[in-house]
Formats: C-alpha cells, structure tokens, sequence
C-alpha cells in the first residue's frame, strides 16, 4: 500500500472546477469529478434532522439507480433552509450537469456547502455548467479540489496505491472542511474516486467502517452540519478481480480506511483557528463504544480545549470531560498521560481501568481565532 | 412574593467568611452558614461520573442524618480527582467545623470549588475554622457570599419573602458560578437557607422542580463540573403550620423556583467572558423535553454562540443546532425569530411545529475573553 500527498486521478475520471460567482470574493466555487466509465456509488450523509436540500436530491437518486458518473459541487452556499425552492435548485443543478454530460440526472451526485438559509444563486451555477464540463480533465482535479473549499485554508487531498488480486488499485480523495466539525461528520465533503472493480455491498461495507474510524472520529467544536456528505464512485476501469468479500475486501477496506483517516485528519489540523492538533486515545474502557464516547467527551469540552490552547496544564478538566460523558468509569482507575503541551501535537492518554475497550479521537484546541472567524463569516 | 435582590439572612440563620490561604490572591476563600436549630436538609448533586469528595462525604452525611446545621465551603480548590486523601480531607473539614460548633459531623454539609486535582490544603482550613466559627453573625453573610467565588465577578445573591399560612416565610439564596456551567447543573454551588417548617419529602420535591427549571435551564460552555451541588437547610424558625402538601407547598415551591432562577440567571449573566444574555425559548416542540433538548442544542453550539458576539446574522447555525439536538423537526414547520442582535439582552425564539411542549434556556455568547480566561486559569 502506498500513500501520496496529493491527489491523483484514478483511471477513468477527469474533473474540472472553475469560478461562477457564487463566491463573492470570486474564488473557485464549483466542482465536476467526473468517471468516463458508469460507476458504482456509495454515499454516507449528516445525521442532523435538518438535511440540505442537495442531500435530500442526492438520497433519490441513490434510491433511484444504482449507476452514477458524476459529483457537483458548489462552494459559498449550502442550499440548506431553502425550502421547496431549494429543493427544485438542487434538482436544477444536476439537471443542468446531466444535460450538459449527456446523462440522466439520477446518475449525479449533489453537493453544497457555505452558508446555511440563504436561497442558491441555481441560474450562476446552471449557466456555468457548460463550461464547466467543457474543462473536464485529468489535470481539472487541481481545480475541482480547490473549488470545493470554503473557510479552509488549505486543500485536503491524499491517494493511496494497492494491489488487489494483482491489479494495482487506486483510491484518491478530496476533502473540505475545517469547522462546525463534529462526531458523525462535519460541515465536511468528501468525494473519493477509485478504479476498483467493487460489488455495491462491499463498497457500502467498506465506506461504513472507514467513516466510522476516520470522520466520526475527529470533531473541531461539537457542531454538526446539514449538509455533511462522503461519496464514493468505483468505476472498475482497474480492471480487478470484482471485490465482493473475503481478503480481497479487507485490503480495499483498509485503503479506504487510509484514504478516509488522512482527510479527516487533515480536516482537524485545518480547524479555524487551531494552533494545536490534539490526538486523544481512551483505553481500558468498558466497551469500544464508551471508549469513543469518553474521548469525544474530553474532545468536546470548551474547557479542555481553551487549557490546550493555553498551554496549561489544567487536566481536572480532562477528568470533568470524561465524568460528565457519563461513561463507566471510578477516581481509583483513572489514569491519565498528556505529551509536553509546548508542542503542536498533543497526545492525551487516558485509562479508565474498567474493561477493553478503546477508540482514537482527534481534535483541536479552541483559540481567539476560531471565534473571530466564526463571529464574522456568513 | 416579594423578591429582594439581596441576601437577606432568615430567622434563625448565621454566617461568616474569611481568608485562609486556600487562594493565593488571599481572597475570601471559606464560608460558613449556620442555622441555630437542627434544620430539614436537601440537595442535587452534579450527574458528572466523578465526584469530588466533599460530594461524597455530603452523600454520606444526607444518609446518616435528617438533622443539619451548617454548610462548609472553601473555594480555590475544588478537592477533586484527589484519591483517598482527598475523602479523608473532605471528612476533616466537616470535623473540623462540627467541633467547633459542638455538632456530630454528619450535621455538616462539605463543599468545595476550584482547581481540580490538586490536594486541599486541610490544614490552612482546619486551623481557620475556630475564627470562622466565633465570626458567625447575622451580617456574616456579606462575607461567606464572597468567600464561595472563585472566577465570578460580582455576588449572586437574592432572597424571597413569602406568605404561607399567615406566617411570612423568608428563603435566601446566595451561589458561585461563572464556567463550566451545563444543564444538570455547573461549577456551580447555591445554598439556599429558609425558616420555613417544612417536610422533608416536601422540601425534596420542591427543591427538585426549582433545579430543573433553574440551574438544570442554564448552560455556558456545556461542560459539567464534577462539584456542583445546591443545598436547601430549612430550619423551621417561622413557625408556619409545616409545610407537607397541597397550597402551601405550591407556593413555597414557586418562592423556591424563584430563587433558584434568579441565581441561575445570575450565573449567565456571570458568564467567563460573555458579553451577551440569551434567552432561548423552544415551543410547539413533541414533548417539553424535546423542546429543552432543541434550546440545548442551539445554546451549546460554539458557532451559534461565536455569531451571536460577533452580532452576525448568521441564522442557519439555529437550524444546525436545533437538527443536531436529535428531536422531532422538519423544515417546514420550524420557524424562528431572535431580537435585535445590536442589544446586550438577546431572545431566540423557536417554534418546532410538532406538538405542545415548551422550554426557556439561558446561555451566553463564547467570546475571545472567555478563551483568555480559561486558557489561563489554573
């Protein structure tokens, strides 16, 4: 398995990006990737109870075929609170992609993401589809990945290499996010691309597991978006073995994992504002599950998160964090390691002495600079 | 009822305060409060998994005794995350208070408020006790509000006066509290003394409804302490036929829930760093419940809270927040007003569109000062 730092297109993808307006500052805000090839599709969305309208758009189609050739995107504007309008603009946007590749609009994937309650400028972005789709390329990838971004600060992209059944495989992702990121994702996209020759069980199976120790891992201020979203396309241009299970599904699993761990963690070290990246494991816990839940605890506790950004060594708020999650847990079996606070990783290594359990958390500290950026950005 | 925005001491009740070390700043740091009859007592205690031991030791003495007459209380360190010792500790300073005031030392209630982790200086406390106890006086109580505080700026007291058959029926309450407030209560300690006659079953229901609309109504940062406890001494000094049931106990209940909402307000209005009150009031929600849920969900949310000091319309993180709390919610049926953004006093108000239930939380906005303050404390 080999890792790169950047994204490189799988076989058979091109994408684009380009500027349409959506943005006022006139930055890129609008994404194709694009397979040449019908693609399987897996998708896992926000579990807020106030879904964004793309997501809403984006679930029918799943429901409707299970062929897609296509993700959008657009950046500055999350079509969330928009009502039936809404609605019908998220469906605009992929029928104006559709008609412009030539494809059924169920064969694309929605996205938006910026600013929540504000109506989707549908006709900037529908008159921009064209030529959007006219730039589609294998080097478009550069674009699109930047297109995608909103209060990031930089672009969130990794690739890994695997050989499967002696086929080499390629799994590449891009990433936005770098606030209101919580447990169970984040204001945060995800749109990875692969030539794996996968049946559509495995690919769920294998985006469950990978979401659940990656993304639902890291939170950046406890605050779940709308309009969270991971998309997976496989279009089998590696021309593989068709993975459905057993070894074969293990390695792609763990690629994934790898693709999937990279990105959220790149999320994390670009939270707004942060100075600190934070690693916290919890073991000895009664089970995985409260293990994870005691170090989101810790993770989501404002005070834990201003000590670190203060370099002080103030860890009765590590033992608050963990007590108010309300996990199993006793004074006597508690114990505790937090690595030199003068640097820009810490690992907090806590052991509650109650049974097996463990999980990996990652965070970051809670600084003056989060809330200048939050107190001003709509 | 008449309110008095001043702690005003009932029939048959003392206090003293003084300076012993326990801060550095040689700040008032341990408080007495002391009835001259055997009073009913009741208490809430913090839901947080660990609890410091003058949680515990309190816990014990409410087993062993329906008969109490003082509450201790030092500030500075919160004896917490302190093992064995810090039970023993905790054991010693009610000793310690209950020898000088020839009382058993299960009639003692222990509190302490602080940094966690750190041993408590039992000794500074012990040898301070003897001159806490002579200083006991009616107008003691102007010091032993003070010496509860640690980062609070300014006192929060408040006294009801009451009628309650024929008899007028004074309950004064005085608390600390600034940070690490959450619903289920807060670094928050409130001791509420009344003359009252009342039942002790009847005083544990009253105290139960005045905390769930009260301080389990309030919430800072989310994070819950592993300290907080509002104790209730009633010490029957008025002379009123005892309060068991019925009228009587609505009203004292009302008198006792206003109390207790005062104080709570008292600490948002306190809150580490805020600039702004909150209000947030949830209705048509399914269940009262769920519309606390949904307020907790808005009030909780950094970025809510970061938009509402940056006085940014930024309503959509409202929407994230109610849809991330989990309750019943569409789209369609929320609707959502919030008062002019340019005042210090700020009201949200919801309307779910589900059902009946209703609820009012009190928060504050997260401002860079809150960030210095925590950073810094220890």
């Amino acid at each position: 398995m080999k890792l790169f730092r950047k994204a490189i297109l799988p076989l058979g993808f091109k994408a684009s990006g380009l500027a349409c307006g959506v943005k006022k500052s006139g930055k890129l805000d609008l994404a194709l990737f694009y397979s040449e090839f019908p693609a399987k599709g897996a998708c896992l969305f926000t579990t807020n109870k106030i879904q964004a309208a793309p997501v809403k758009v984006s679930k029918d189609h799943l429901r409707l075929t299970r062929s897609f050739q296509a993700i959008i995107a657009n950046s500055g504007n999350a079509n969330c609170f928009t009502g039936r309008q809404g609605f019908l603009d998220a469906q605009a946007m992929a029928r104006a992609a559709a008609d412009a590749l030539s494809l059924r609009k169920e064969n694309i994937l929605v996205n938006s993401t910026g600013v929540i309650g504000k109506k989707l400028p549908i006709e900037k972005i529908a008159s921009a589809i064209p030529a959007l789709v006219k730039g589609l390329s294998r080097q478009g990838i550069d674009k699109a990945k930047k297109a995608i971004l909103t209060t990031d600060l930089f672009v969130k992209e990794v690739c890994v290499r695997v050989n499967i059944a002696n086929k080499p495989v390629t799994i590449c992702g891009v990433a936005k996010g770098a606030g209101m990121i919580a447990p169970n994702m984040a204001t945060m996209l995800a749109f990875i691309l692969t030539d794996a020759h996968i049946g559509r069980d495995a690919l769920n199976k294998a985006l469950t597991v990978a979401v659940n120790e990656s993304f639902n891992c890291i939170t950046v201020d406890g605050c779940m978006s709308t309009n969270d979203s991971v998309m997976v396309l496989a279009n089998a241009a590696a021309a593989n073995k068709a993975i459905v299970g057993g070894r074969d599904l293990e390695i792609f699993t763990q690629a994934l994992n790898l693709v999937c761990l990279e990105l959220a963690k790149m999320v994390v070290r670009d939270a707004e504002g942060a100075s600190k990246f934070i690693k916290i494991t919890v073991d000895k816990a009664k089970s995985d599950h409260e293990a994870k839940r005691a170090a989101l605890g810790i993770a989501n506790s404002n005070l834990f998160k201003t000590a670190i950004f203060g370099e002080n060594p103030n860890f009765g708020r590590i033992v608050a964090g963990i007590g108010a999650s309300g996990v199993a847990v006793s004074e006597e079996g508690l114990r505790m390691k937090v690595s030199p606070l003068g640097k820009k990783e810490i690992h907090v290594k806590v052991s509650l002495g109650e049974g097996k359990g463990s999980a990996t958390v990652y965070t970051s500290d809670l600084t003056p600079e989060y809330i200048r950026i939050n107190a001003e950005y709509n």
